[in-house]
Protein backbone atom coordinates (compact mmCIF):
# COMPACT_ATOMS: atom_id res chain seq x y z
CA UNK A 1 0.00 0.00 0.00
CA UNK A 2 1.49 3.30 -0.91
CA UNK A 3 -1.33 5.67 -0.71
CA UNK A 4 0.09 9.11 0.18
CA UNK A 5 -1.57 11.74 2.26
CA UNK A 6 -0.19 15.18 2.07
CA UNK A 7 1.16 17.11 5.29
CA UNK A 8 -0.44 20.32 3.90
CA UNK A 9 -3.65 18.57 3.41
CA UNK A 10 -3.43 17.77 7.52
CA UNK A 11 -2.19 21.13 8.16
CA UNK A 12 -5.46 22.81 6.45
CA UNK A 13 -7.75 20.51 8.93
CA UNK A 14 -8.43 17.57 7.27
CA UNK A 15 -8.41 14.10 9.20
CA UNK A 16 -5.46 12.44 9.68
CA UNK A 17 -5.01 10.22 6.55
CA UNK A 18 -6.63 12.33 4.02
CA UNK A 19 -5.85 11.22 0.48
CA UNK A 20 -4.97 14.43 -1.21
CA UNK A 21 -5.24 12.65 -4.69
CA UNK A 22 -8.83 11.58 -4.16
CA UNK A 23 -9.62 15.21 -3.79
CA UNK A 24 -8.09 16.61 -6.65
CA UNK A 25 -9.03 13.71 -9.18
CA UNK A 26 -12.64 14.18 -8.05
CA UNK A 27 -12.00 18.00 -8.74
CA UNK A 28 -10.54 16.91 -12.28
CA UNK A 29 -14.09 15.24 -12.93
CA UNK A 30 -16.14 18.47 -11.71
CA UNK A 31 -13.78 20.52 -14.59
CA UNK A 32 -16.03 18.94 -17.26
CA UNK A 33 -19.52 21.27 -17.92
CA UNK A 34 -22.14 22.49 -20.16
CA UNK A 35 -19.65 25.17 -21.17
CA UNK A 36 -16.57 23.04 -21.08
CA UNK A 37 -17.60 19.97 -22.47
CA UNK A 38 -14.11 19.36 -23.87
CA UNK A 39 -10.81 20.17 -22.65
CA UNK A 40 -7.08 19.96 -23.20
CA UNK A 41 -4.73 18.86 -20.53
CA UNK A 42 -3.60 22.69 -20.00
CA UNK A 43 -7.59 23.70 -19.48
CA UNK A 44 -7.80 20.91 -16.93
CA UNK A 45 -4.48 22.03 -15.09
CA UNK A 46 -5.77 26.07 -15.02
CA UNK A 47 -9.60 24.93 -13.93
CA UNK A 48 -8.25 22.80 -10.86
CA UNK A 49 -5.06 24.41 -10.14
CA UNK A 50 -3.02 21.29 -10.60
CA UNK A 51 0.44 21.15 -12.34
CA UNK A 52 -0.06 19.98 -16.08
CA UNK A 53 2.05 16.38 -14.80
CA UNK A 54 -0.43 15.86 -12.04
CA UNK A 55 -3.66 16.91 -14.61
CA UNK A 56 -1.74 14.55 -17.27
CA UNK A 57 -1.74 11.59 -14.20
CA UNK A 58 -5.50 12.14 -13.20
CA UNK A 59 -6.47 12.39 -16.56
CA UNK A 60 -4.80 9.31 -17.56
CA UNK A 61 -5.82 7.58 -14.43
CA UNK A 62 -9.34 8.13 -15.59
CA UNK A 63 -9.35 7.15 -18.94
CA UNK A 64 -7.60 4.14 -17.66
CA UNK A 65 -11.10 3.23 -15.51
CA UNK A 66 -13.14 4.80 -18.21
CA UNK A 67 -14.33 7.52 -16.40
CA UNK A 68 -12.56 9.73 -19.53
CA UNK A 69 -12.25 9.90 -23.09
CA UNK A 70 -8.98 11.17 -24.97
CA UNK A 71 -9.89 11.92 -28.51
CA UNK A 72 -6.37 13.80 -29.73
CA UNK A 73 -5.61 16.48 -27.41
CA UNK A 74 -9.30 16.44 -26.10
CA UNK A 75 -10.49 15.08 -22.80
CA UNK A 76 -14.22 14.66 -22.50
CA UNK A 77 -16.24 12.46 -19.45
CA UNK A 78 -17.75 9.30 -20.30
CA UNK A 79 -20.80 7.96 -19.28
CA UNK A 80 -19.96 5.64 -16.93
CA UNK A 81 -19.28 8.93 -14.90
CA UNK A 82 -23.31 8.76 -14.27
CA UNK A 83 -22.71 5.50 -11.64
CA UNK A 84 -21.08 8.08 -9.25
CA UNK A 85 -23.76 10.95 -8.82
CA UNK A 86 -26.22 7.95 -8.91
CA UNK A 87 -24.85 5.68 -6.33
CA UNK A 88 -26.32 8.92 -4.04
CA UNK A 89 -29.76 8.93 -6.18
CA UNK A 90 -30.20 5.14 -5.65
CA UNK A 91 -29.16 5.04 -1.99
CA UNK A 92 -31.76 7.83 -1.26
CA UNK A 93 -34.63 5.85 -3.16
CA UNK A 94 -36.53 9.13 -2.77
CA UNK A 95 -36.34 10.26 -6.62
CA UNK A 96 -37.90 7.42 -7.55
CA UNK A 97 -40.78 7.70 -5.27
CA UNK A 98 -41.48 11.29 -6.35
CA UNK A 99 -40.80 11.57 -9.86
CA UNK A 100 -44.86 9.95 -10.61
CA UNK A 101 -46.26 12.56 -8.24
CA UNK A 102 -44.66 15.23 -9.56
CA UNK A 103 -45.22 14.21 -13.32
CA UNK A 104 -48.99 14.62 -12.05
CA UNK A 105 -48.81 17.91 -10.35
CA UNK A 106 -46.66 19.26 -13.34
CA UNK A 107 -49.41 17.99 -15.45
CA UNK A 108 -52.16 19.47 -13.58
CA UNK A 109 -50.95 22.40 -12.96
CA UNK A 110 -48.72 22.86 -16.14
CA UNK A 111 -45.96 24.52 -13.73
CA UNK A 112 -42.09 22.91 -13.17
CA UNK A 113 -42.11 20.66 -10.26
CA UNK A 114 -39.49 19.34 -7.76
CA UNK A 115 -37.89 17.44 -4.67
CA UNK A 116 -34.94 18.41 -3.23
CA UNK A 117 -33.16 17.73 0.28
CA UNK A 118 -31.01 19.89 2.47
CA UNK A 119 -27.21 19.78 2.24
CA UNK A 120 -25.08 22.32 4.47
CA UNK A 121 -26.23 25.62 3.50
CA UNK A 122 -27.74 24.55 -0.12
CA UNK A 123 -30.73 22.13 -1.15
CA UNK A 124 -29.78 19.56 -4.08
CA UNK A 125 -32.20 19.05 -6.21
CA UNK A 126 -32.70 15.30 -6.27
CA UNK A 127 -35.78 15.20 -8.78
CA UNK A 128 -37.42 17.52 -11.42
CA UNK A 129 -40.25 17.13 -13.72
CA UNK A 130 -40.30 20.74 -16.16
CA UNK A 131 -43.02 22.12 -17.05
CA UNK A 132 -44.06 21.58 -21.04
CA UNK A 133 -43.69 25.80 -21.40
CA UNK A 134 -40.72 27.02 -23.48
CA UNK A 135 -40.49 29.87 -21.05
CA UNK A 136 -40.29 26.88 -17.73
CA UNK A 137 -37.04 27.85 -15.37
CA UNK A 138 -34.54 25.06 -16.45
CA UNK A 139 -33.28 23.75 -13.05
CA UNK A 140 -31.81 20.07 -13.32
CA UNK A 141 -31.18 17.32 -10.81
CA UNK A 142 -27.84 17.83 -8.71
CA UNK A 143 -28.54 21.97 -8.98
CA UNK A 144 -27.81 23.70 -5.80
CA UNK A 145 -28.94 26.73 -4.41
CA UNK A 146 -29.03 28.90 -1.19
CA UNK A 147 -31.81 27.02 1.17
CA UNK A 148 -32.75 30.45 3.05
CA UNK A 149 -33.81 31.89 -0.29
CA UNK A 150 -36.23 29.54 -2.26
CA UNK A 151 -39.14 27.93 -0.82
CA UNK A 152 -37.81 24.09 -0.37
CA UNK A 153 -34.72 25.78 1.49
CA UNK A 154 -37.23 27.44 4.47
CA UNK A 155 -39.81 24.29 4.87
CA UNK A 156 -36.04 21.99 5.15
CA UNK A 157 -34.82 24.47 7.42
CA UNK A 158 -38.27 24.90 9.03
CA UNK A 159 -38.04 21.27 9.89
CA UNK A 160 -34.76 21.32 11.80
CA UNK A 161 -34.22 20.92 15.12
CA UNK A 162 -33.29 24.24 16.88
CA UNK A 163 -29.60 23.25 17.96
CA UNK A 164 -29.32 22.44 13.93
CA UNK A 165 -30.76 25.29 12.56
CA UNK A 166 -27.70 28.10 12.80
CA UNK A 167 -25.05 25.18 10.82
CA UNK A 168 -27.53 25.54 8.09
CA UNK A 169 -27.94 29.17 7.55
CA UNK A 170 -25.20 30.38 5.59
CA UNK A 171 -24.76 34.19 4.75
CA UNK A 172 -28.35 35.47 4.45
CA UNK A 173 -26.58 37.68 0.78
CA UNK A 174 -29.56 39.64 -1.00
CA UNK A 175 -30.23 38.03 -4.25
CA UNK A 176 -33.21 40.34 -5.31
CA UNK A 177 -34.31 43.36 -3.62
CA UNK A 178 -36.67 41.49 -2.12
CA UNK A 179 -34.67 38.94 -0.10
CA UNK A 180 -35.62 38.14 3.46
CA UNK A 181 -31.54 39.40 4.71
CA UNK A 182 -31.96 39.77 8.25
CA UNK A 183 -31.78 37.01 10.73
CA UNK A 184 -34.44 37.32 13.17
CA UNK A 185 -36.39 38.44 9.89
CA UNK A 186 -35.92 34.62 8.30
CA UNK A 187 -36.19 32.95 11.92
CA UNK A 188 -40.04 34.83 12.04
CA UNK A 189 -40.23 33.35 8.62
CA UNK A 190 -39.49 29.90 9.25
CA UNK A 191 -41.63 29.81 12.32
CA UNK A 192 -44.62 30.54 10.44
CA UNK A 193 -43.69 27.59 7.80
CA UNK A 194 -42.84 25.50 10.57
CA UNK A 195 -47.07 26.57 11.78
CA UNK A 196 -48.67 26.42 8.65
CA UNK A 197 -46.97 23.89 7.02
CA UNK A 198 -45.80 24.90 3.42
CA UNK A 199 -43.42 28.18 2.46
CA UNK A 200 -43.81 30.45 -0.40
CA UNK A 201 -41.03 32.49 -1.77
CA UNK A 202 -41.83 35.48 -3.89
CA UNK A 203 -39.26 36.97 -6.16
CA UNK A 204 -36.28 36.38 -3.42
CA UNK A 205 -34.25 34.04 -5.61
CA UNK A 206 -34.63 35.53 -8.80
CA UNK A 207 -37.05 38.68 -9.77
CA UNK A 208 -39.89 37.17 -11.54
CA UNK A 209 -39.74 33.79 -10.14
CA UNK A 210 -42.04 32.39 -7.45
CA UNK A 211 -42.25 29.34 -6.37
CA UNK A 212 -44.12 27.61 -2.89
CA UNK A 213 -43.26 24.35 -1.18
CA UNK A 214 -44.13 21.23 1.10
CA UNK A 215 -42.56 18.96 3.17
CA UNK A 216 -41.85 15.29 2.78
CA UNK A 217 -41.59 13.55 6.01
CA UNK A 218 -40.05 10.04 7.17
CA UNK A 219 -41.92 7.65 9.48
CA UNK A 220 -40.76 9.92 12.44
CA UNK A 221 -41.99 12.65 11.42
CA UNK A 222 -39.18 14.67 10.38
CA UNK A 223 -38.70 16.26 7.66
CA UNK A 224 -36.71 14.85 4.56
CA UNK A 225 -37.05 16.61 2.00
CA UNK A 226 -39.23 19.31 0.03
CA UNK A 227 -41.23 19.11 -2.69
CA UNK A 228 -41.93 22.91 -4.73
CA UNK A 229 -43.88 24.15 -7.40
CA UNK A 230 -42.24 27.45 -8.92
CA UNK A 231 -43.97 29.82 -11.58
CA UNK A 232 -43.28 33.56 -13.17
CA UNK A 233 -44.92 36.28 -11.11
CA UNK A 234 -46.23 37.32 -13.73
CA UNK A 235 -49.13 34.80 -14.25
CA UNK A 236 -50.84 35.57 -11.38
CA UNK A 237 -51.18 36.91 -7.75
CA UNK A 238 -49.97 34.84 -4.56
CA UNK A 239 -53.46 34.70 -3.83
CA UNK A 240 -53.82 32.87 -6.79
CA UNK A 241 -50.97 30.20 -5.89
CA UNK A 242 -52.45 30.12 -2.65
CA UNK A 243 -55.95 28.79 -3.55
CA UNK A 244 -54.89 26.72 -6.80
CA UNK A 245 -51.44 25.51 -6.23
CA UNK A 246 -51.09 24.75 -2.58
CA UNK A 247 -53.82 22.01 -2.27
CA UNK A 248 -52.41 20.00 -4.98
CA UNK A 249 -48.68 20.49 -3.98
CA UNK A 250 -49.84 19.37 -0.35
CA UNK A 251 -51.75 16.39 -1.80
CA UNK A 252 -48.55 15.50 -3.62
CA UNK A 253 -46.36 16.24 -0.56
CA UNK A 254 -48.60 13.98 1.64
CA UNK A 255 -48.56 10.76 -0.99
CA UNK A 256 -44.71 11.29 -1.19
CA UNK A 257 -44.32 10.84 2.26
CA UNK A 258 -46.88 7.64 2.28
CA UNK A 259 -45.45 5.98 -0.21
CA UNK A 260 -41.83 6.53 1.49
CA UNK A 261 -42.87 4.90 4.52
CA UNK A 262 -44.77 2.04 2.77
CA UNK A 263 -41.51 1.41 0.32
CA UNK A 264 -38.93 1.01 3.80
CA UNK B 1 3.74 16.83 -4.33
CA UNK B 2 3.76 13.48 -3.38
CA UNK B 3 0.83 11.41 -5.18
CA UNK B 4 1.59 7.94 -5.09
CA UNK B 5 0.98 5.33 -7.97
CA UNK B 6 1.11 1.50 -7.69
CA UNK B 7 3.69 -0.47 -9.11
CA UNK B 8 1.40 -3.35 -9.31
CA UNK B 9 -1.34 -1.44 -11.03
CA UNK B 10 1.58 -0.21 -13.46
CA UNK B 11 1.94 -4.19 -13.95
CA UNK B 12 -1.75 -4.26 -14.39
CA UNK B 13 -1.36 -2.58 -18.24
CA UNK B 14 -2.20 0.83 -16.39
CA UNK B 15 -0.59 3.81 -17.42
CA UNK B 16 2.56 5.19 -16.35
CA UNK B 17 1.75 7.65 -12.94
CA UNK B 18 -1.28 5.94 -12.75
CA UNK B 19 -2.99 7.27 -9.15
CA UNK B 20 -4.25 3.80 -7.89
CA UNK B 21 -5.75 6.06 -4.88
CA UNK B 22 -8.18 8.07 -7.02
CA UNK B 23 -9.81 4.64 -8.36
CA UNK B 24 -10.26 3.37 -5.24
CA UNK B 25 -11.88 6.62 -3.68
CA UNK B 26 -14.29 5.97 -7.05
CA UNK B 27 -14.80 2.12 -5.67
CA UNK B 28 -15.48 3.55 -1.97
CA UNK B 29 -18.35 6.02 -4.07
CA UNK B 30 -19.74 3.19 -6.00
CA UNK B 31 -19.90 1.02 -2.63
CA UNK B 32 -23.17 2.80 -1.88
CA UNK B 33 -26.91 1.51 -3.63
CA UNK B 34 -30.07 1.51 -3.31
CA UNK B 35 -29.76 -1.96 -1.32
CA UNK B 36 -26.61 -0.94 0.77
CA UNK B 37 -27.57 2.93 1.18
CA UNK B 38 -25.56 2.85 4.64
CA UNK B 39 -22.36 1.29 5.40
CA UNK B 40 -20.13 0.96 8.18
CA UNK B 41 -16.69 0.88 7.97
CA UNK B 42 -16.19 -3.16 7.92
CA UNK B 43 -19.01 -3.30 5.00
CA UNK B 44 -17.23 -0.72 3.42
CA UNK B 45 -13.84 -2.56 3.32
CA UNK B 46 -15.80 -6.25 2.70
CA UNK B 47 -17.47 -4.74 -0.65
CA UNK B 48 -14.48 -2.69 -2.22
CA UNK B 49 -11.31 -4.88 -1.02
CA UNK B 50 -9.88 -2.74 0.56
CA UNK B 51 -8.23 -3.03 3.78
CA UNK B 52 -9.66 -1.49 7.05
CA UNK B 53 -6.99 1.16 7.44
CA UNK B 54 -7.60 1.98 3.56
CA UNK B 55 -11.09 2.51 3.64
CA UNK B 56 -11.25 4.36 6.63
CA UNK B 57 -9.00 7.09 4.70
CA UNK B 58 -11.24 7.11 1.97
CA UNK B 59 -14.17 7.49 3.68
CA UNK B 60 -12.90 10.27 5.94
CA UNK B 61 -11.66 12.03 3.22
CA UNK B 62 -14.94 11.76 1.44
CA UNK B 63 -16.46 12.93 4.71
CA UNK B 64 -14.08 16.19 5.34
CA UNK B 65 -14.84 17.01 1.24
CA UNK B 66 -18.45 16.74 1.71
CA UNK B 67 -19.48 13.61 -0.54
CA UNK B 68 -20.30 11.31 2.32
CA UNK B 69 -21.70 11.81 5.99
CA UNK B 70 -20.68 9.79 9.38
CA UNK B 71 -23.75 9.34 12.12
CA UNK B 72 -21.76 7.12 14.70
CA UNK B 73 -20.77 3.54 12.87
CA UNK B 74 -23.00 4.32 9.66
CA UNK B 75 -21.85 6.10 6.66
CA UNK B 76 -24.21 7.62 3.85
CA UNK B 77 -23.08 9.23 0.42
CA UNK B 78 -24.70 13.07 0.83
CA UNK B 79 -26.33 14.95 -2.23
CA UNK B 80 -22.86 16.73 -3.25
CA UNK B 81 -21.86 13.37 -5.00
CA UNK B 82 -24.44 14.21 -7.96
CA UNK B 83 -22.11 17.09 -9.00
CA UNK B 84 -19.82 14.22 -10.21
CA UNK B 85 -22.29 12.41 -12.22
CA UNK B 86 -24.11 15.85 -13.58
CA UNK B 87 -20.55 17.06 -14.80
CA UNK B 88 -21.25 14.59 -17.07
CA UNK B 89 -24.56 15.35 -18.28
CA UNK B 90 -24.47 18.63 -18.08
CA UNK B 91 -21.33 18.77 -20.54
CA UNK B 92 -23.38 16.10 -22.80
CA UNK B 93 -26.61 18.63 -23.06
CA UNK B 94 -28.63 15.41 -24.50
CA UNK B 95 -30.70 15.14 -21.49
CA UNK B 96 -32.08 18.64 -21.09
CA UNK B 97 -33.22 18.68 -24.82
CA UNK B 98 -34.29 15.40 -25.24
CA UNK B 99 -36.34 15.32 -21.46
CA UNK B 100 -39.52 17.15 -23.29
CA UNK B 101 -40.04 15.10 -26.25
CA UNK B 102 -39.49 11.99 -24.15
CA UNK B 103 -42.13 13.41 -21.46
CA UNK B 104 -44.33 14.13 -24.82
CA UNK B 105 -43.94 10.81 -26.19
CA UNK B 106 -44.60 8.93 -22.79
CA UNK B 107 -47.66 11.34 -22.27
CA UNK B 108 -49.01 10.21 -25.40
CA UNK B 109 -48.56 6.62 -25.58
CA UNK B 110 -48.60 5.83 -21.51
CA UNK B 111 -45.47 4.30 -22.19
CA UNK B 112 -42.22 4.89 -20.91
CA UNK B 113 -39.72 6.95 -22.62
CA UNK B 114 -36.17 6.86 -22.51
CA UNK B 115 -32.66 7.95 -24.24
CA UNK B 116 -29.20 6.82 -24.05
CA UNK B 117 -25.71 6.49 -25.73
CA UNK B 118 -23.04 4.05 -26.51
CA UNK B 119 -20.47 3.61 -23.69
CA UNK B 120 -17.88 0.51 -24.80
CA UNK B 121 -20.40 -2.47 -25.26
CA UNK B 122 -23.01 -0.96 -22.86
CA UNK B 123 -25.46 1.80 -23.09
CA UNK B 124 -26.15 4.30 -20.32
CA UNK B 125 -29.60 5.63 -19.82
CA UNK B 126 -29.28 9.72 -19.99
CA UNK B 127 -32.97 10.50 -19.95
CA UNK B 128 -35.85 8.69 -18.60
CA UNK B 129 -39.58 9.32 -18.31
CA UNK B 130 -41.15 6.49 -16.70
CA UNK B 131 -45.32 5.95 -17.80
CA UNK B 132 -48.05 6.50 -15.58
CA UNK B 133 -48.45 2.85 -15.08
CA UNK B 134 -48.10 0.69 -11.66
CA UNK B 135 -46.18 -2.01 -13.73
CA UNK B 136 -43.69 0.21 -15.88
CA UNK B 137 -40.11 -1.01 -15.85
CA UNK B 138 -38.28 0.96 -13.51
CA UNK B 139 -34.79 1.78 -14.69
CA UNK B 140 -33.25 4.87 -13.82
CA UNK B 141 -30.51 7.36 -15.30
CA UNK B 142 -27.37 5.93 -14.89
CA UNK B 143 -28.42 2.08 -15.20
CA UNK B 144 -25.81 0.32 -18.03
CA UNK B 145 -27.71 -2.53 -20.27
CA UNK B 146 -25.44 -4.48 -23.03
CA UNK B 147 -25.91 -2.82 -25.81
CA UNK B 148 -26.66 -5.86 -28.43
CA UNK B 149 -29.81 -7.27 -26.47
CA UNK B 150 -31.41 -3.93 -26.76
CA UNK B 151 -33.00 -1.90 -29.30
CA UNK B 152 -31.58 1.85 -28.54
CA UNK B 153 -27.99 -0.51 -28.47
CA UNK B 154 -29.14 -2.14 -31.88
CA UNK B 155 -29.74 1.48 -33.37
CA UNK B 156 -25.88 2.47 -31.87
CA UNK B 157 -24.44 -0.20 -33.43
CA UNK B 158 -26.14 -0.13 -36.44
CA UNK B 159 -24.54 3.59 -36.18
CA UNK B 160 -21.13 3.04 -36.24
CA UNK B 161 -17.93 2.80 -38.79
CA UNK B 162 -17.38 -0.55 -39.08
CA UNK B 163 -14.31 -1.02 -37.88
CA UNK B 164 -15.33 0.62 -34.89
CA UNK B 165 -18.30 -2.26 -34.58
CA UNK B 166 -16.47 -5.07 -33.08
CA UNK B 167 -15.13 -2.89 -30.08
CA UNK B 168 -18.60 -2.35 -29.35
CA UNK B 169 -20.02 -5.81 -29.31
CA UNK B 170 -18.87 -7.44 -26.88
CA UNK B 171 -19.95 -11.18 -25.32
CA UNK B 172 -23.78 -12.59 -27.14
CA UNK B 173 -24.69 -13.95 -23.81
CA UNK B 174 -28.71 -15.55 -24.15
CA UNK B 175 -30.39 -13.38 -21.69
CA UNK B 176 -33.47 -15.04 -22.43
CA UNK B 177 -34.61 -17.85 -24.83
CA UNK B 178 -34.92 -15.30 -27.33
CA UNK B 179 -31.66 -13.32 -27.26
CA UNK B 180 -30.04 -13.39 -31.00
CA UNK B 181 -26.54 -14.75 -30.31
CA UNK B 182 -25.35 -15.77 -33.60
CA UNK B 183 -22.93 -13.19 -34.48
CA UNK B 184 -23.60 -13.50 -38.32
CA UNK B 185 -27.44 -13.19 -37.08
CA UNK B 186 -26.94 -9.94 -35.48
CA UNK B 187 -24.61 -8.23 -38.00
CA UNK B 188 -27.69 -9.28 -40.54
CA UNK B 189 -30.09 -7.32 -37.91
CA UNK B 190 -28.27 -4.50 -37.42
CA UNK B 191 -27.92 -4.09 -41.39
CA UNK B 192 -31.47 -4.28 -41.46
CA UNK B 193 -31.48 -1.58 -38.60
CA UNK B 194 -29.40 0.84 -40.52
CA UNK B 195 -31.67 0.38 -43.37
CA UNK B 196 -34.73 0.74 -42.02
CA UNK B 197 -33.61 3.85 -39.50
CA UNK B 198 -35.29 1.57 -36.48
CA UNK B 199 -35.09 -1.22 -34.44
CA UNK B 200 -37.52 -3.60 -32.45
CA UNK B 201 -36.46 -5.77 -29.49
CA UNK B 202 -38.74 -8.08 -28.69
CA UNK B 203 -38.02 -10.08 -25.05
CA UNK B 204 -34.71 -10.48 -26.04
CA UNK B 205 -33.41 -8.68 -22.67
CA UNK B 206 -35.97 -9.77 -20.53
CA UNK B 207 -39.22 -12.01 -21.08
CA UNK B 208 -42.11 -10.00 -21.44
CA UNK B 209 -40.50 -7.05 -22.34
CA UNK B 210 -40.72 -4.99 -26.05
CA UNK B 211 -38.89 -2.00 -27.30
CA UNK B 212 -38.60 -0.26 -30.17
CA UNK B 213 -36.04 2.54 -30.54
CA UNK B 214 -34.46 5.15 -33.29
CA UNK B 215 -31.72 7.38 -33.58
CA UNK B 216 -30.85 10.47 -32.59
CA UNK B 217 -28.06 12.26 -34.73
CA UNK B 218 -25.66 14.99 -34.87
CA UNK B 219 -24.93 17.46 -37.89
CA UNK B 220 -22.94 15.35 -39.61
CA UNK B 221 -25.34 12.59 -39.95
CA UNK B 222 -23.47 10.70 -37.00
CA UNK B 223 -25.59 8.52 -34.27
CA UNK B 224 -25.04 10.47 -31.14
CA UNK B 225 -27.71 8.78 -28.73
CA UNK B 226 -30.98 6.34 -29.50
CA UNK B 227 -34.47 7.18 -27.69
CA UNK B 228 -36.83 3.90 -27.03
CA UNK B 229 -40.26 3.20 -25.89
CA UNK B 230 -40.33 0.18 -23.93
CA UNK B 231 -43.95 -1.60 -23.24
CA UNK B 232 -45.05 -4.81 -22.02
CA UNK B 233 -45.21 -7.76 -24.30
CA UNK B 234 -49.05 -8.57 -23.52
CA UNK B 235 -49.96 -5.37 -24.30
CA UNK B 236 -50.46 -5.85 -28.12
CA UNK B 237 -48.53 -7.31 -31.09
CA UNK B 238 -45.21 -6.05 -32.74
CA UNK B 239 -48.11 -5.19 -36.00
CA UNK B 240 -49.73 -3.21 -33.29
CA UNK B 241 -46.24 -1.52 -32.12
CA UNK B 242 -45.03 -0.65 -35.50
CA UNK B 243 -48.44 0.92 -36.15
CA UNK B 244 -49.06 2.51 -32.96
CA UNK B 245 -45.70 3.75 -31.43
CA UNK B 246 -42.96 3.84 -34.63
CA UNK B 247 -44.69 7.33 -36.25
CA UNK B 248 -44.55 8.86 -32.35
CA UNK B 249 -41.13 7.70 -31.65
CA UNK B 250 -39.52 8.60 -35.46
CA UNK B 251 -40.65 12.01 -34.80
CA UNK B 252 -39.60 12.86 -31.06
CA UNK B 253 -36.10 11.31 -32.30
CA UNK B 254 -36.38 13.73 -35.50
CA UNK B 255 -37.29 16.93 -32.90
CA UNK B 256 -34.33 15.77 -30.77
CA UNK B 257 -32.18 15.61 -33.49
CA UNK B 258 -33.19 18.91 -34.57
CA UNK B 259 -33.07 20.81 -31.39
CA UNK B 260 -29.57 19.51 -30.75
CA UNK B 261 -28.51 20.68 -33.94
CA UNK B 262 -30.08 24.70 -33.23
CA UNK B 263 -28.58 24.23 -29.67
CA UNK B 264 -24.45 23.68 -30.52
Amino acid sequence: MTEASSSTAAAAGRSAGYVQSLERGLAVIRAFDAEHPRLTLSDVARRTGLTRAAARRFLHTLVDIGYVDADGRLFTLRPRVLELGYAYLSALGLPDIARPHLERLAAVLGESASASVLDGTDITYVARVAAQRIMSVDLGVGTRLPAYATSMGRVLLAGLPEAELEDHLGDLAPLTRYTITERSHLLAELERVREQGWSIVDEELEEGLRSMAAPVRDRTGAVVAAVNVSTAARRGSVTTMVDDVLPHLREAATAITDDLAASR
